[in-house]
């Protein structure tokens, strides 16, 4: 055997800079999460263990807005919700129709693609939405099995509006999917209002949380579905394991149905519960409750409010509608003649704050501003948009100085009963 | 929108209680790598979080004992990294060898037909393992694309010599992966001197950390493979990109070859790697590289024999052939007259202890008693056997009372220079 004292590289502590985290995601994790994530393990079939997971599911019905019986996480980060959800409800050369208006929509057929999927696209150029009527309308002409459509899509900062969608497909037959990793915690994600039936998140944008775990919600008629594609492990199945008469689900790892019996009373083993990523979830659950979803939306409006006003009187003009715009995440075009980039590295390296940058046709056109979960507060929004006046004066762009917070601070204090901090 | 006060259901902190997790895992982690956790998140291109990346990628370098470039890690349990390897190595229609000798090779064939490999097996009784020729005849019979197999198949207790196996499989063209969950940390993973090409493994059992990473390795001639399969996402691509020949890989999850690039000094987006995750798989792999490779394994050793010598003493007959027993984890058959459940109950609510139950033939018949990680410790060791005699006493199995215990510490003293503790 080679002993590793001859190459041994060794490292110092993890002790990364405290730096402000104000783009799209991740941002800065509640430190009462961090903390959570210090309990030690307990074995996966514990009663306390389950206890906590049906705890989790009590939680996340909260946060998803829904009665669903089917809430849960997925053991992997947000784009790890999305392809469970995806490959357990299409089924492959059924068709599924994708409304595409960013970045993450052209995700959604990337993934469905894999999964050999007929695929059909509303395309819609970045920075606008569809309205219902253009959704039904493509619904009649493509007949999918499933529509699926991304909530807040951050590489543009717009938010698809979903009222009605959920009846639209119900009237038509269609299962629905929603993407809400860059909304859920920060904007209302109606699950039951909107009738739709599949609804996945992250935990590291307006949660407070960490990357690494995929809340998810399944209406009764979606699990009914992708029950009826299930097929029970060799290695665990019973005399009395029945599979499903549908098409085998294309993957082990993210078969809702096998991670449903998981979570299920029946506790059938499948993959081991990432059990600190459980306790991150639950614990960014319990603060979002305990704040209230109303309060907790207002704060992100009321952060988001600021931030555009402080942008708009810097003199710089904000990208897409604001209409649509995502209560989190603004965009802002970078001024003729500053090198994004170099802006954003003087951002970091001077004074710790990180903004984002864009992808794709807004790739060094625009930045992205968060203002998400722990960081949608008002001094970390005074904080970020002092230090971008700098950085753009450093740059050589001319600009009023201290416009920025002041008309921050009077969005604020606009704001009638605003809270100034986090939770109320 | 629907107000949460009327539905509201709150939860305490997370409070878990302090349990000694004995079983095939999760077991116990490691303190250091609990505190790691805490550490607040960067963003995900930062000069600081790209750095801790590299840094993950030479401690697992070590880890998995081999000089392999692609050394890091995939979001999600040891299943994740499981399903990752197969779906990225074999294409649909193509042949993989399985070796079956447990449940965790039934998972391969499982896994595999999703995928729509052609599956062929070798498969062997539970208990046993298979000499190299039975595995080159196999190979020479069925001429696989990919031969795949579990290290210790935790089932069975059972661990598959890999010696030579590598150079069979090069000598027919044949790529081979290993899946090392259960004895990664623990027993020597030998990458580069068995000439494997994928190995996988997790955090929950030997390297001392939490279920919800899985460090894999990939030597170059399979990633050679893996990069032929190679498409870029429609939403990041440049006009330079460059897709692969061969067939594309099922998964966008699992697209080993995009989440290279992603670990890569092109820094390809991808997922958004679960920061805490990181922190805790770097945290486990320093105390592994610190503790020494070769110290660890002898601690495994030691907490295996002083267990297995323990249980004998308690005139308790354990399960399968003493030469291939993992080290980490120890079968024994339930006593006749004893009800196993009733048992390891009693060991949880008494002694808060937990022993791990078994699967499929082996339900019903033996415990499966783990030292791993943070626990192969002789105190944890004797503290065991000594609540399981009294467990055993209390359900009415006579037996010699302090044999169990006098046998383990007799085991230990008669260890030349073993550690009496953790690491050295």
């Amino acid at each position: 055997m080679k002993t590793m004292e001859d190459t041994g590289t060794m490292f110092g502590q993890i002790d990364p800079p405290q730096r402000l985290l104000m783009g799209p995601g991740p941002v800065n994790v509640h430190p009462r999460v961090l903390r959570a994530m210090t309990a030690d393990m307990l074995g996966q079939f514990d009663p306390e263990m389950t206890g906590y997971m049906n705890q989790t599911m009590a939680l996340y019905r909260q946060v998803f807005m829904t009665e669903n019986r089917w809430t849960f996480l997925v053991d992997g980060t947000a784009r790890a919700g999305i392809e469970a959800a995806l490959v357990s409800l299409v089924e492959p050369g059924a068709r599924l129709l994708i409304l595409r208006a960013g970045r993450f929509g052209l995700l959604l057929s990337e993934i469905a693609q894999r999964i050999g999927a007929e695929i059909r696209t509303i395309d819609i150029p970045w920075g606008e939405v569809a309205p219902p009527e253009q959704i039904e309308a493509a619904i009649i002409e493509h007949r999918p099995q499933v529509f699926a459509t991304i909530h807040g899509d951050t590489s543009t900062t717009m938010a698809q509006p979903l009222d009605g969608v959920g009846a639209i497909c119900r009237r038509h037959g269609v299962l629905s999917y929603v993407d809400a990793t860059a909304t859920l915690g920060g904007m209302a994600v109606a699950t039951d209002a909107w009738g739709v039936d599949v609804v996945t998140g992250g935990l590291q944008k307006c949660m407070g949380g960490p990357p690494g775990s995929a809340p998810i919600t399944i209406s009764d008629r979606a699990a009914a579905h992708i029950m009826a594609r299930r097929h029970v492990e060799a290695g665990i199945r019973g005399a009395d394991a029945q599979d499903g008469s549908r098409t085998r689900i294309g993957s082990n790892y993210f078969d809702l149905a096998m991670i449903m019996e998981y979570w299920s009373e029946k506790r059938l083993n499948h993959h081991t519960e990432a059990t600190s990523m459980l306790y991150a979830a639950r614990e960014a659950a319990r603060i979002m409750v305990e704040e209230g979803l109303e309060a907790r939306f207002a704060r992100h409006r009321a952060a988001s409010e600021a931030m555009a006003a402080g942008l708009r009187a810097m003199g710089l003009t904000l990208y897409g509608q604001d209409a649509y715009r995502m209560a989190n995440v603004t965009g802002v075009f970078i001024p003729d003649g500053v090198d994004g980039e170099r802006a954003r590295t003087r951002m970091r390296e001077e004074f710790e704050i990180e903004i984002g940058t864009a992808f794709g046709p807004l790739a060094g056109r625009i930045w992205r501003i968060g203002a998400m979960g722990y960081n949608a507060m008002k001094h970390k929004v005074l904080i970020t948009l002092g230090a971008l006046e700098a950085v753009l004066a450093a740059e050589g762009h001319a600009l009023p100085r201290g416009a920025g917070v002041d008309a921050a601070r009077a969005s604020y204090e606009a704001m009638p009963g605003a809270a100034p901090g986090a939770a109320s």
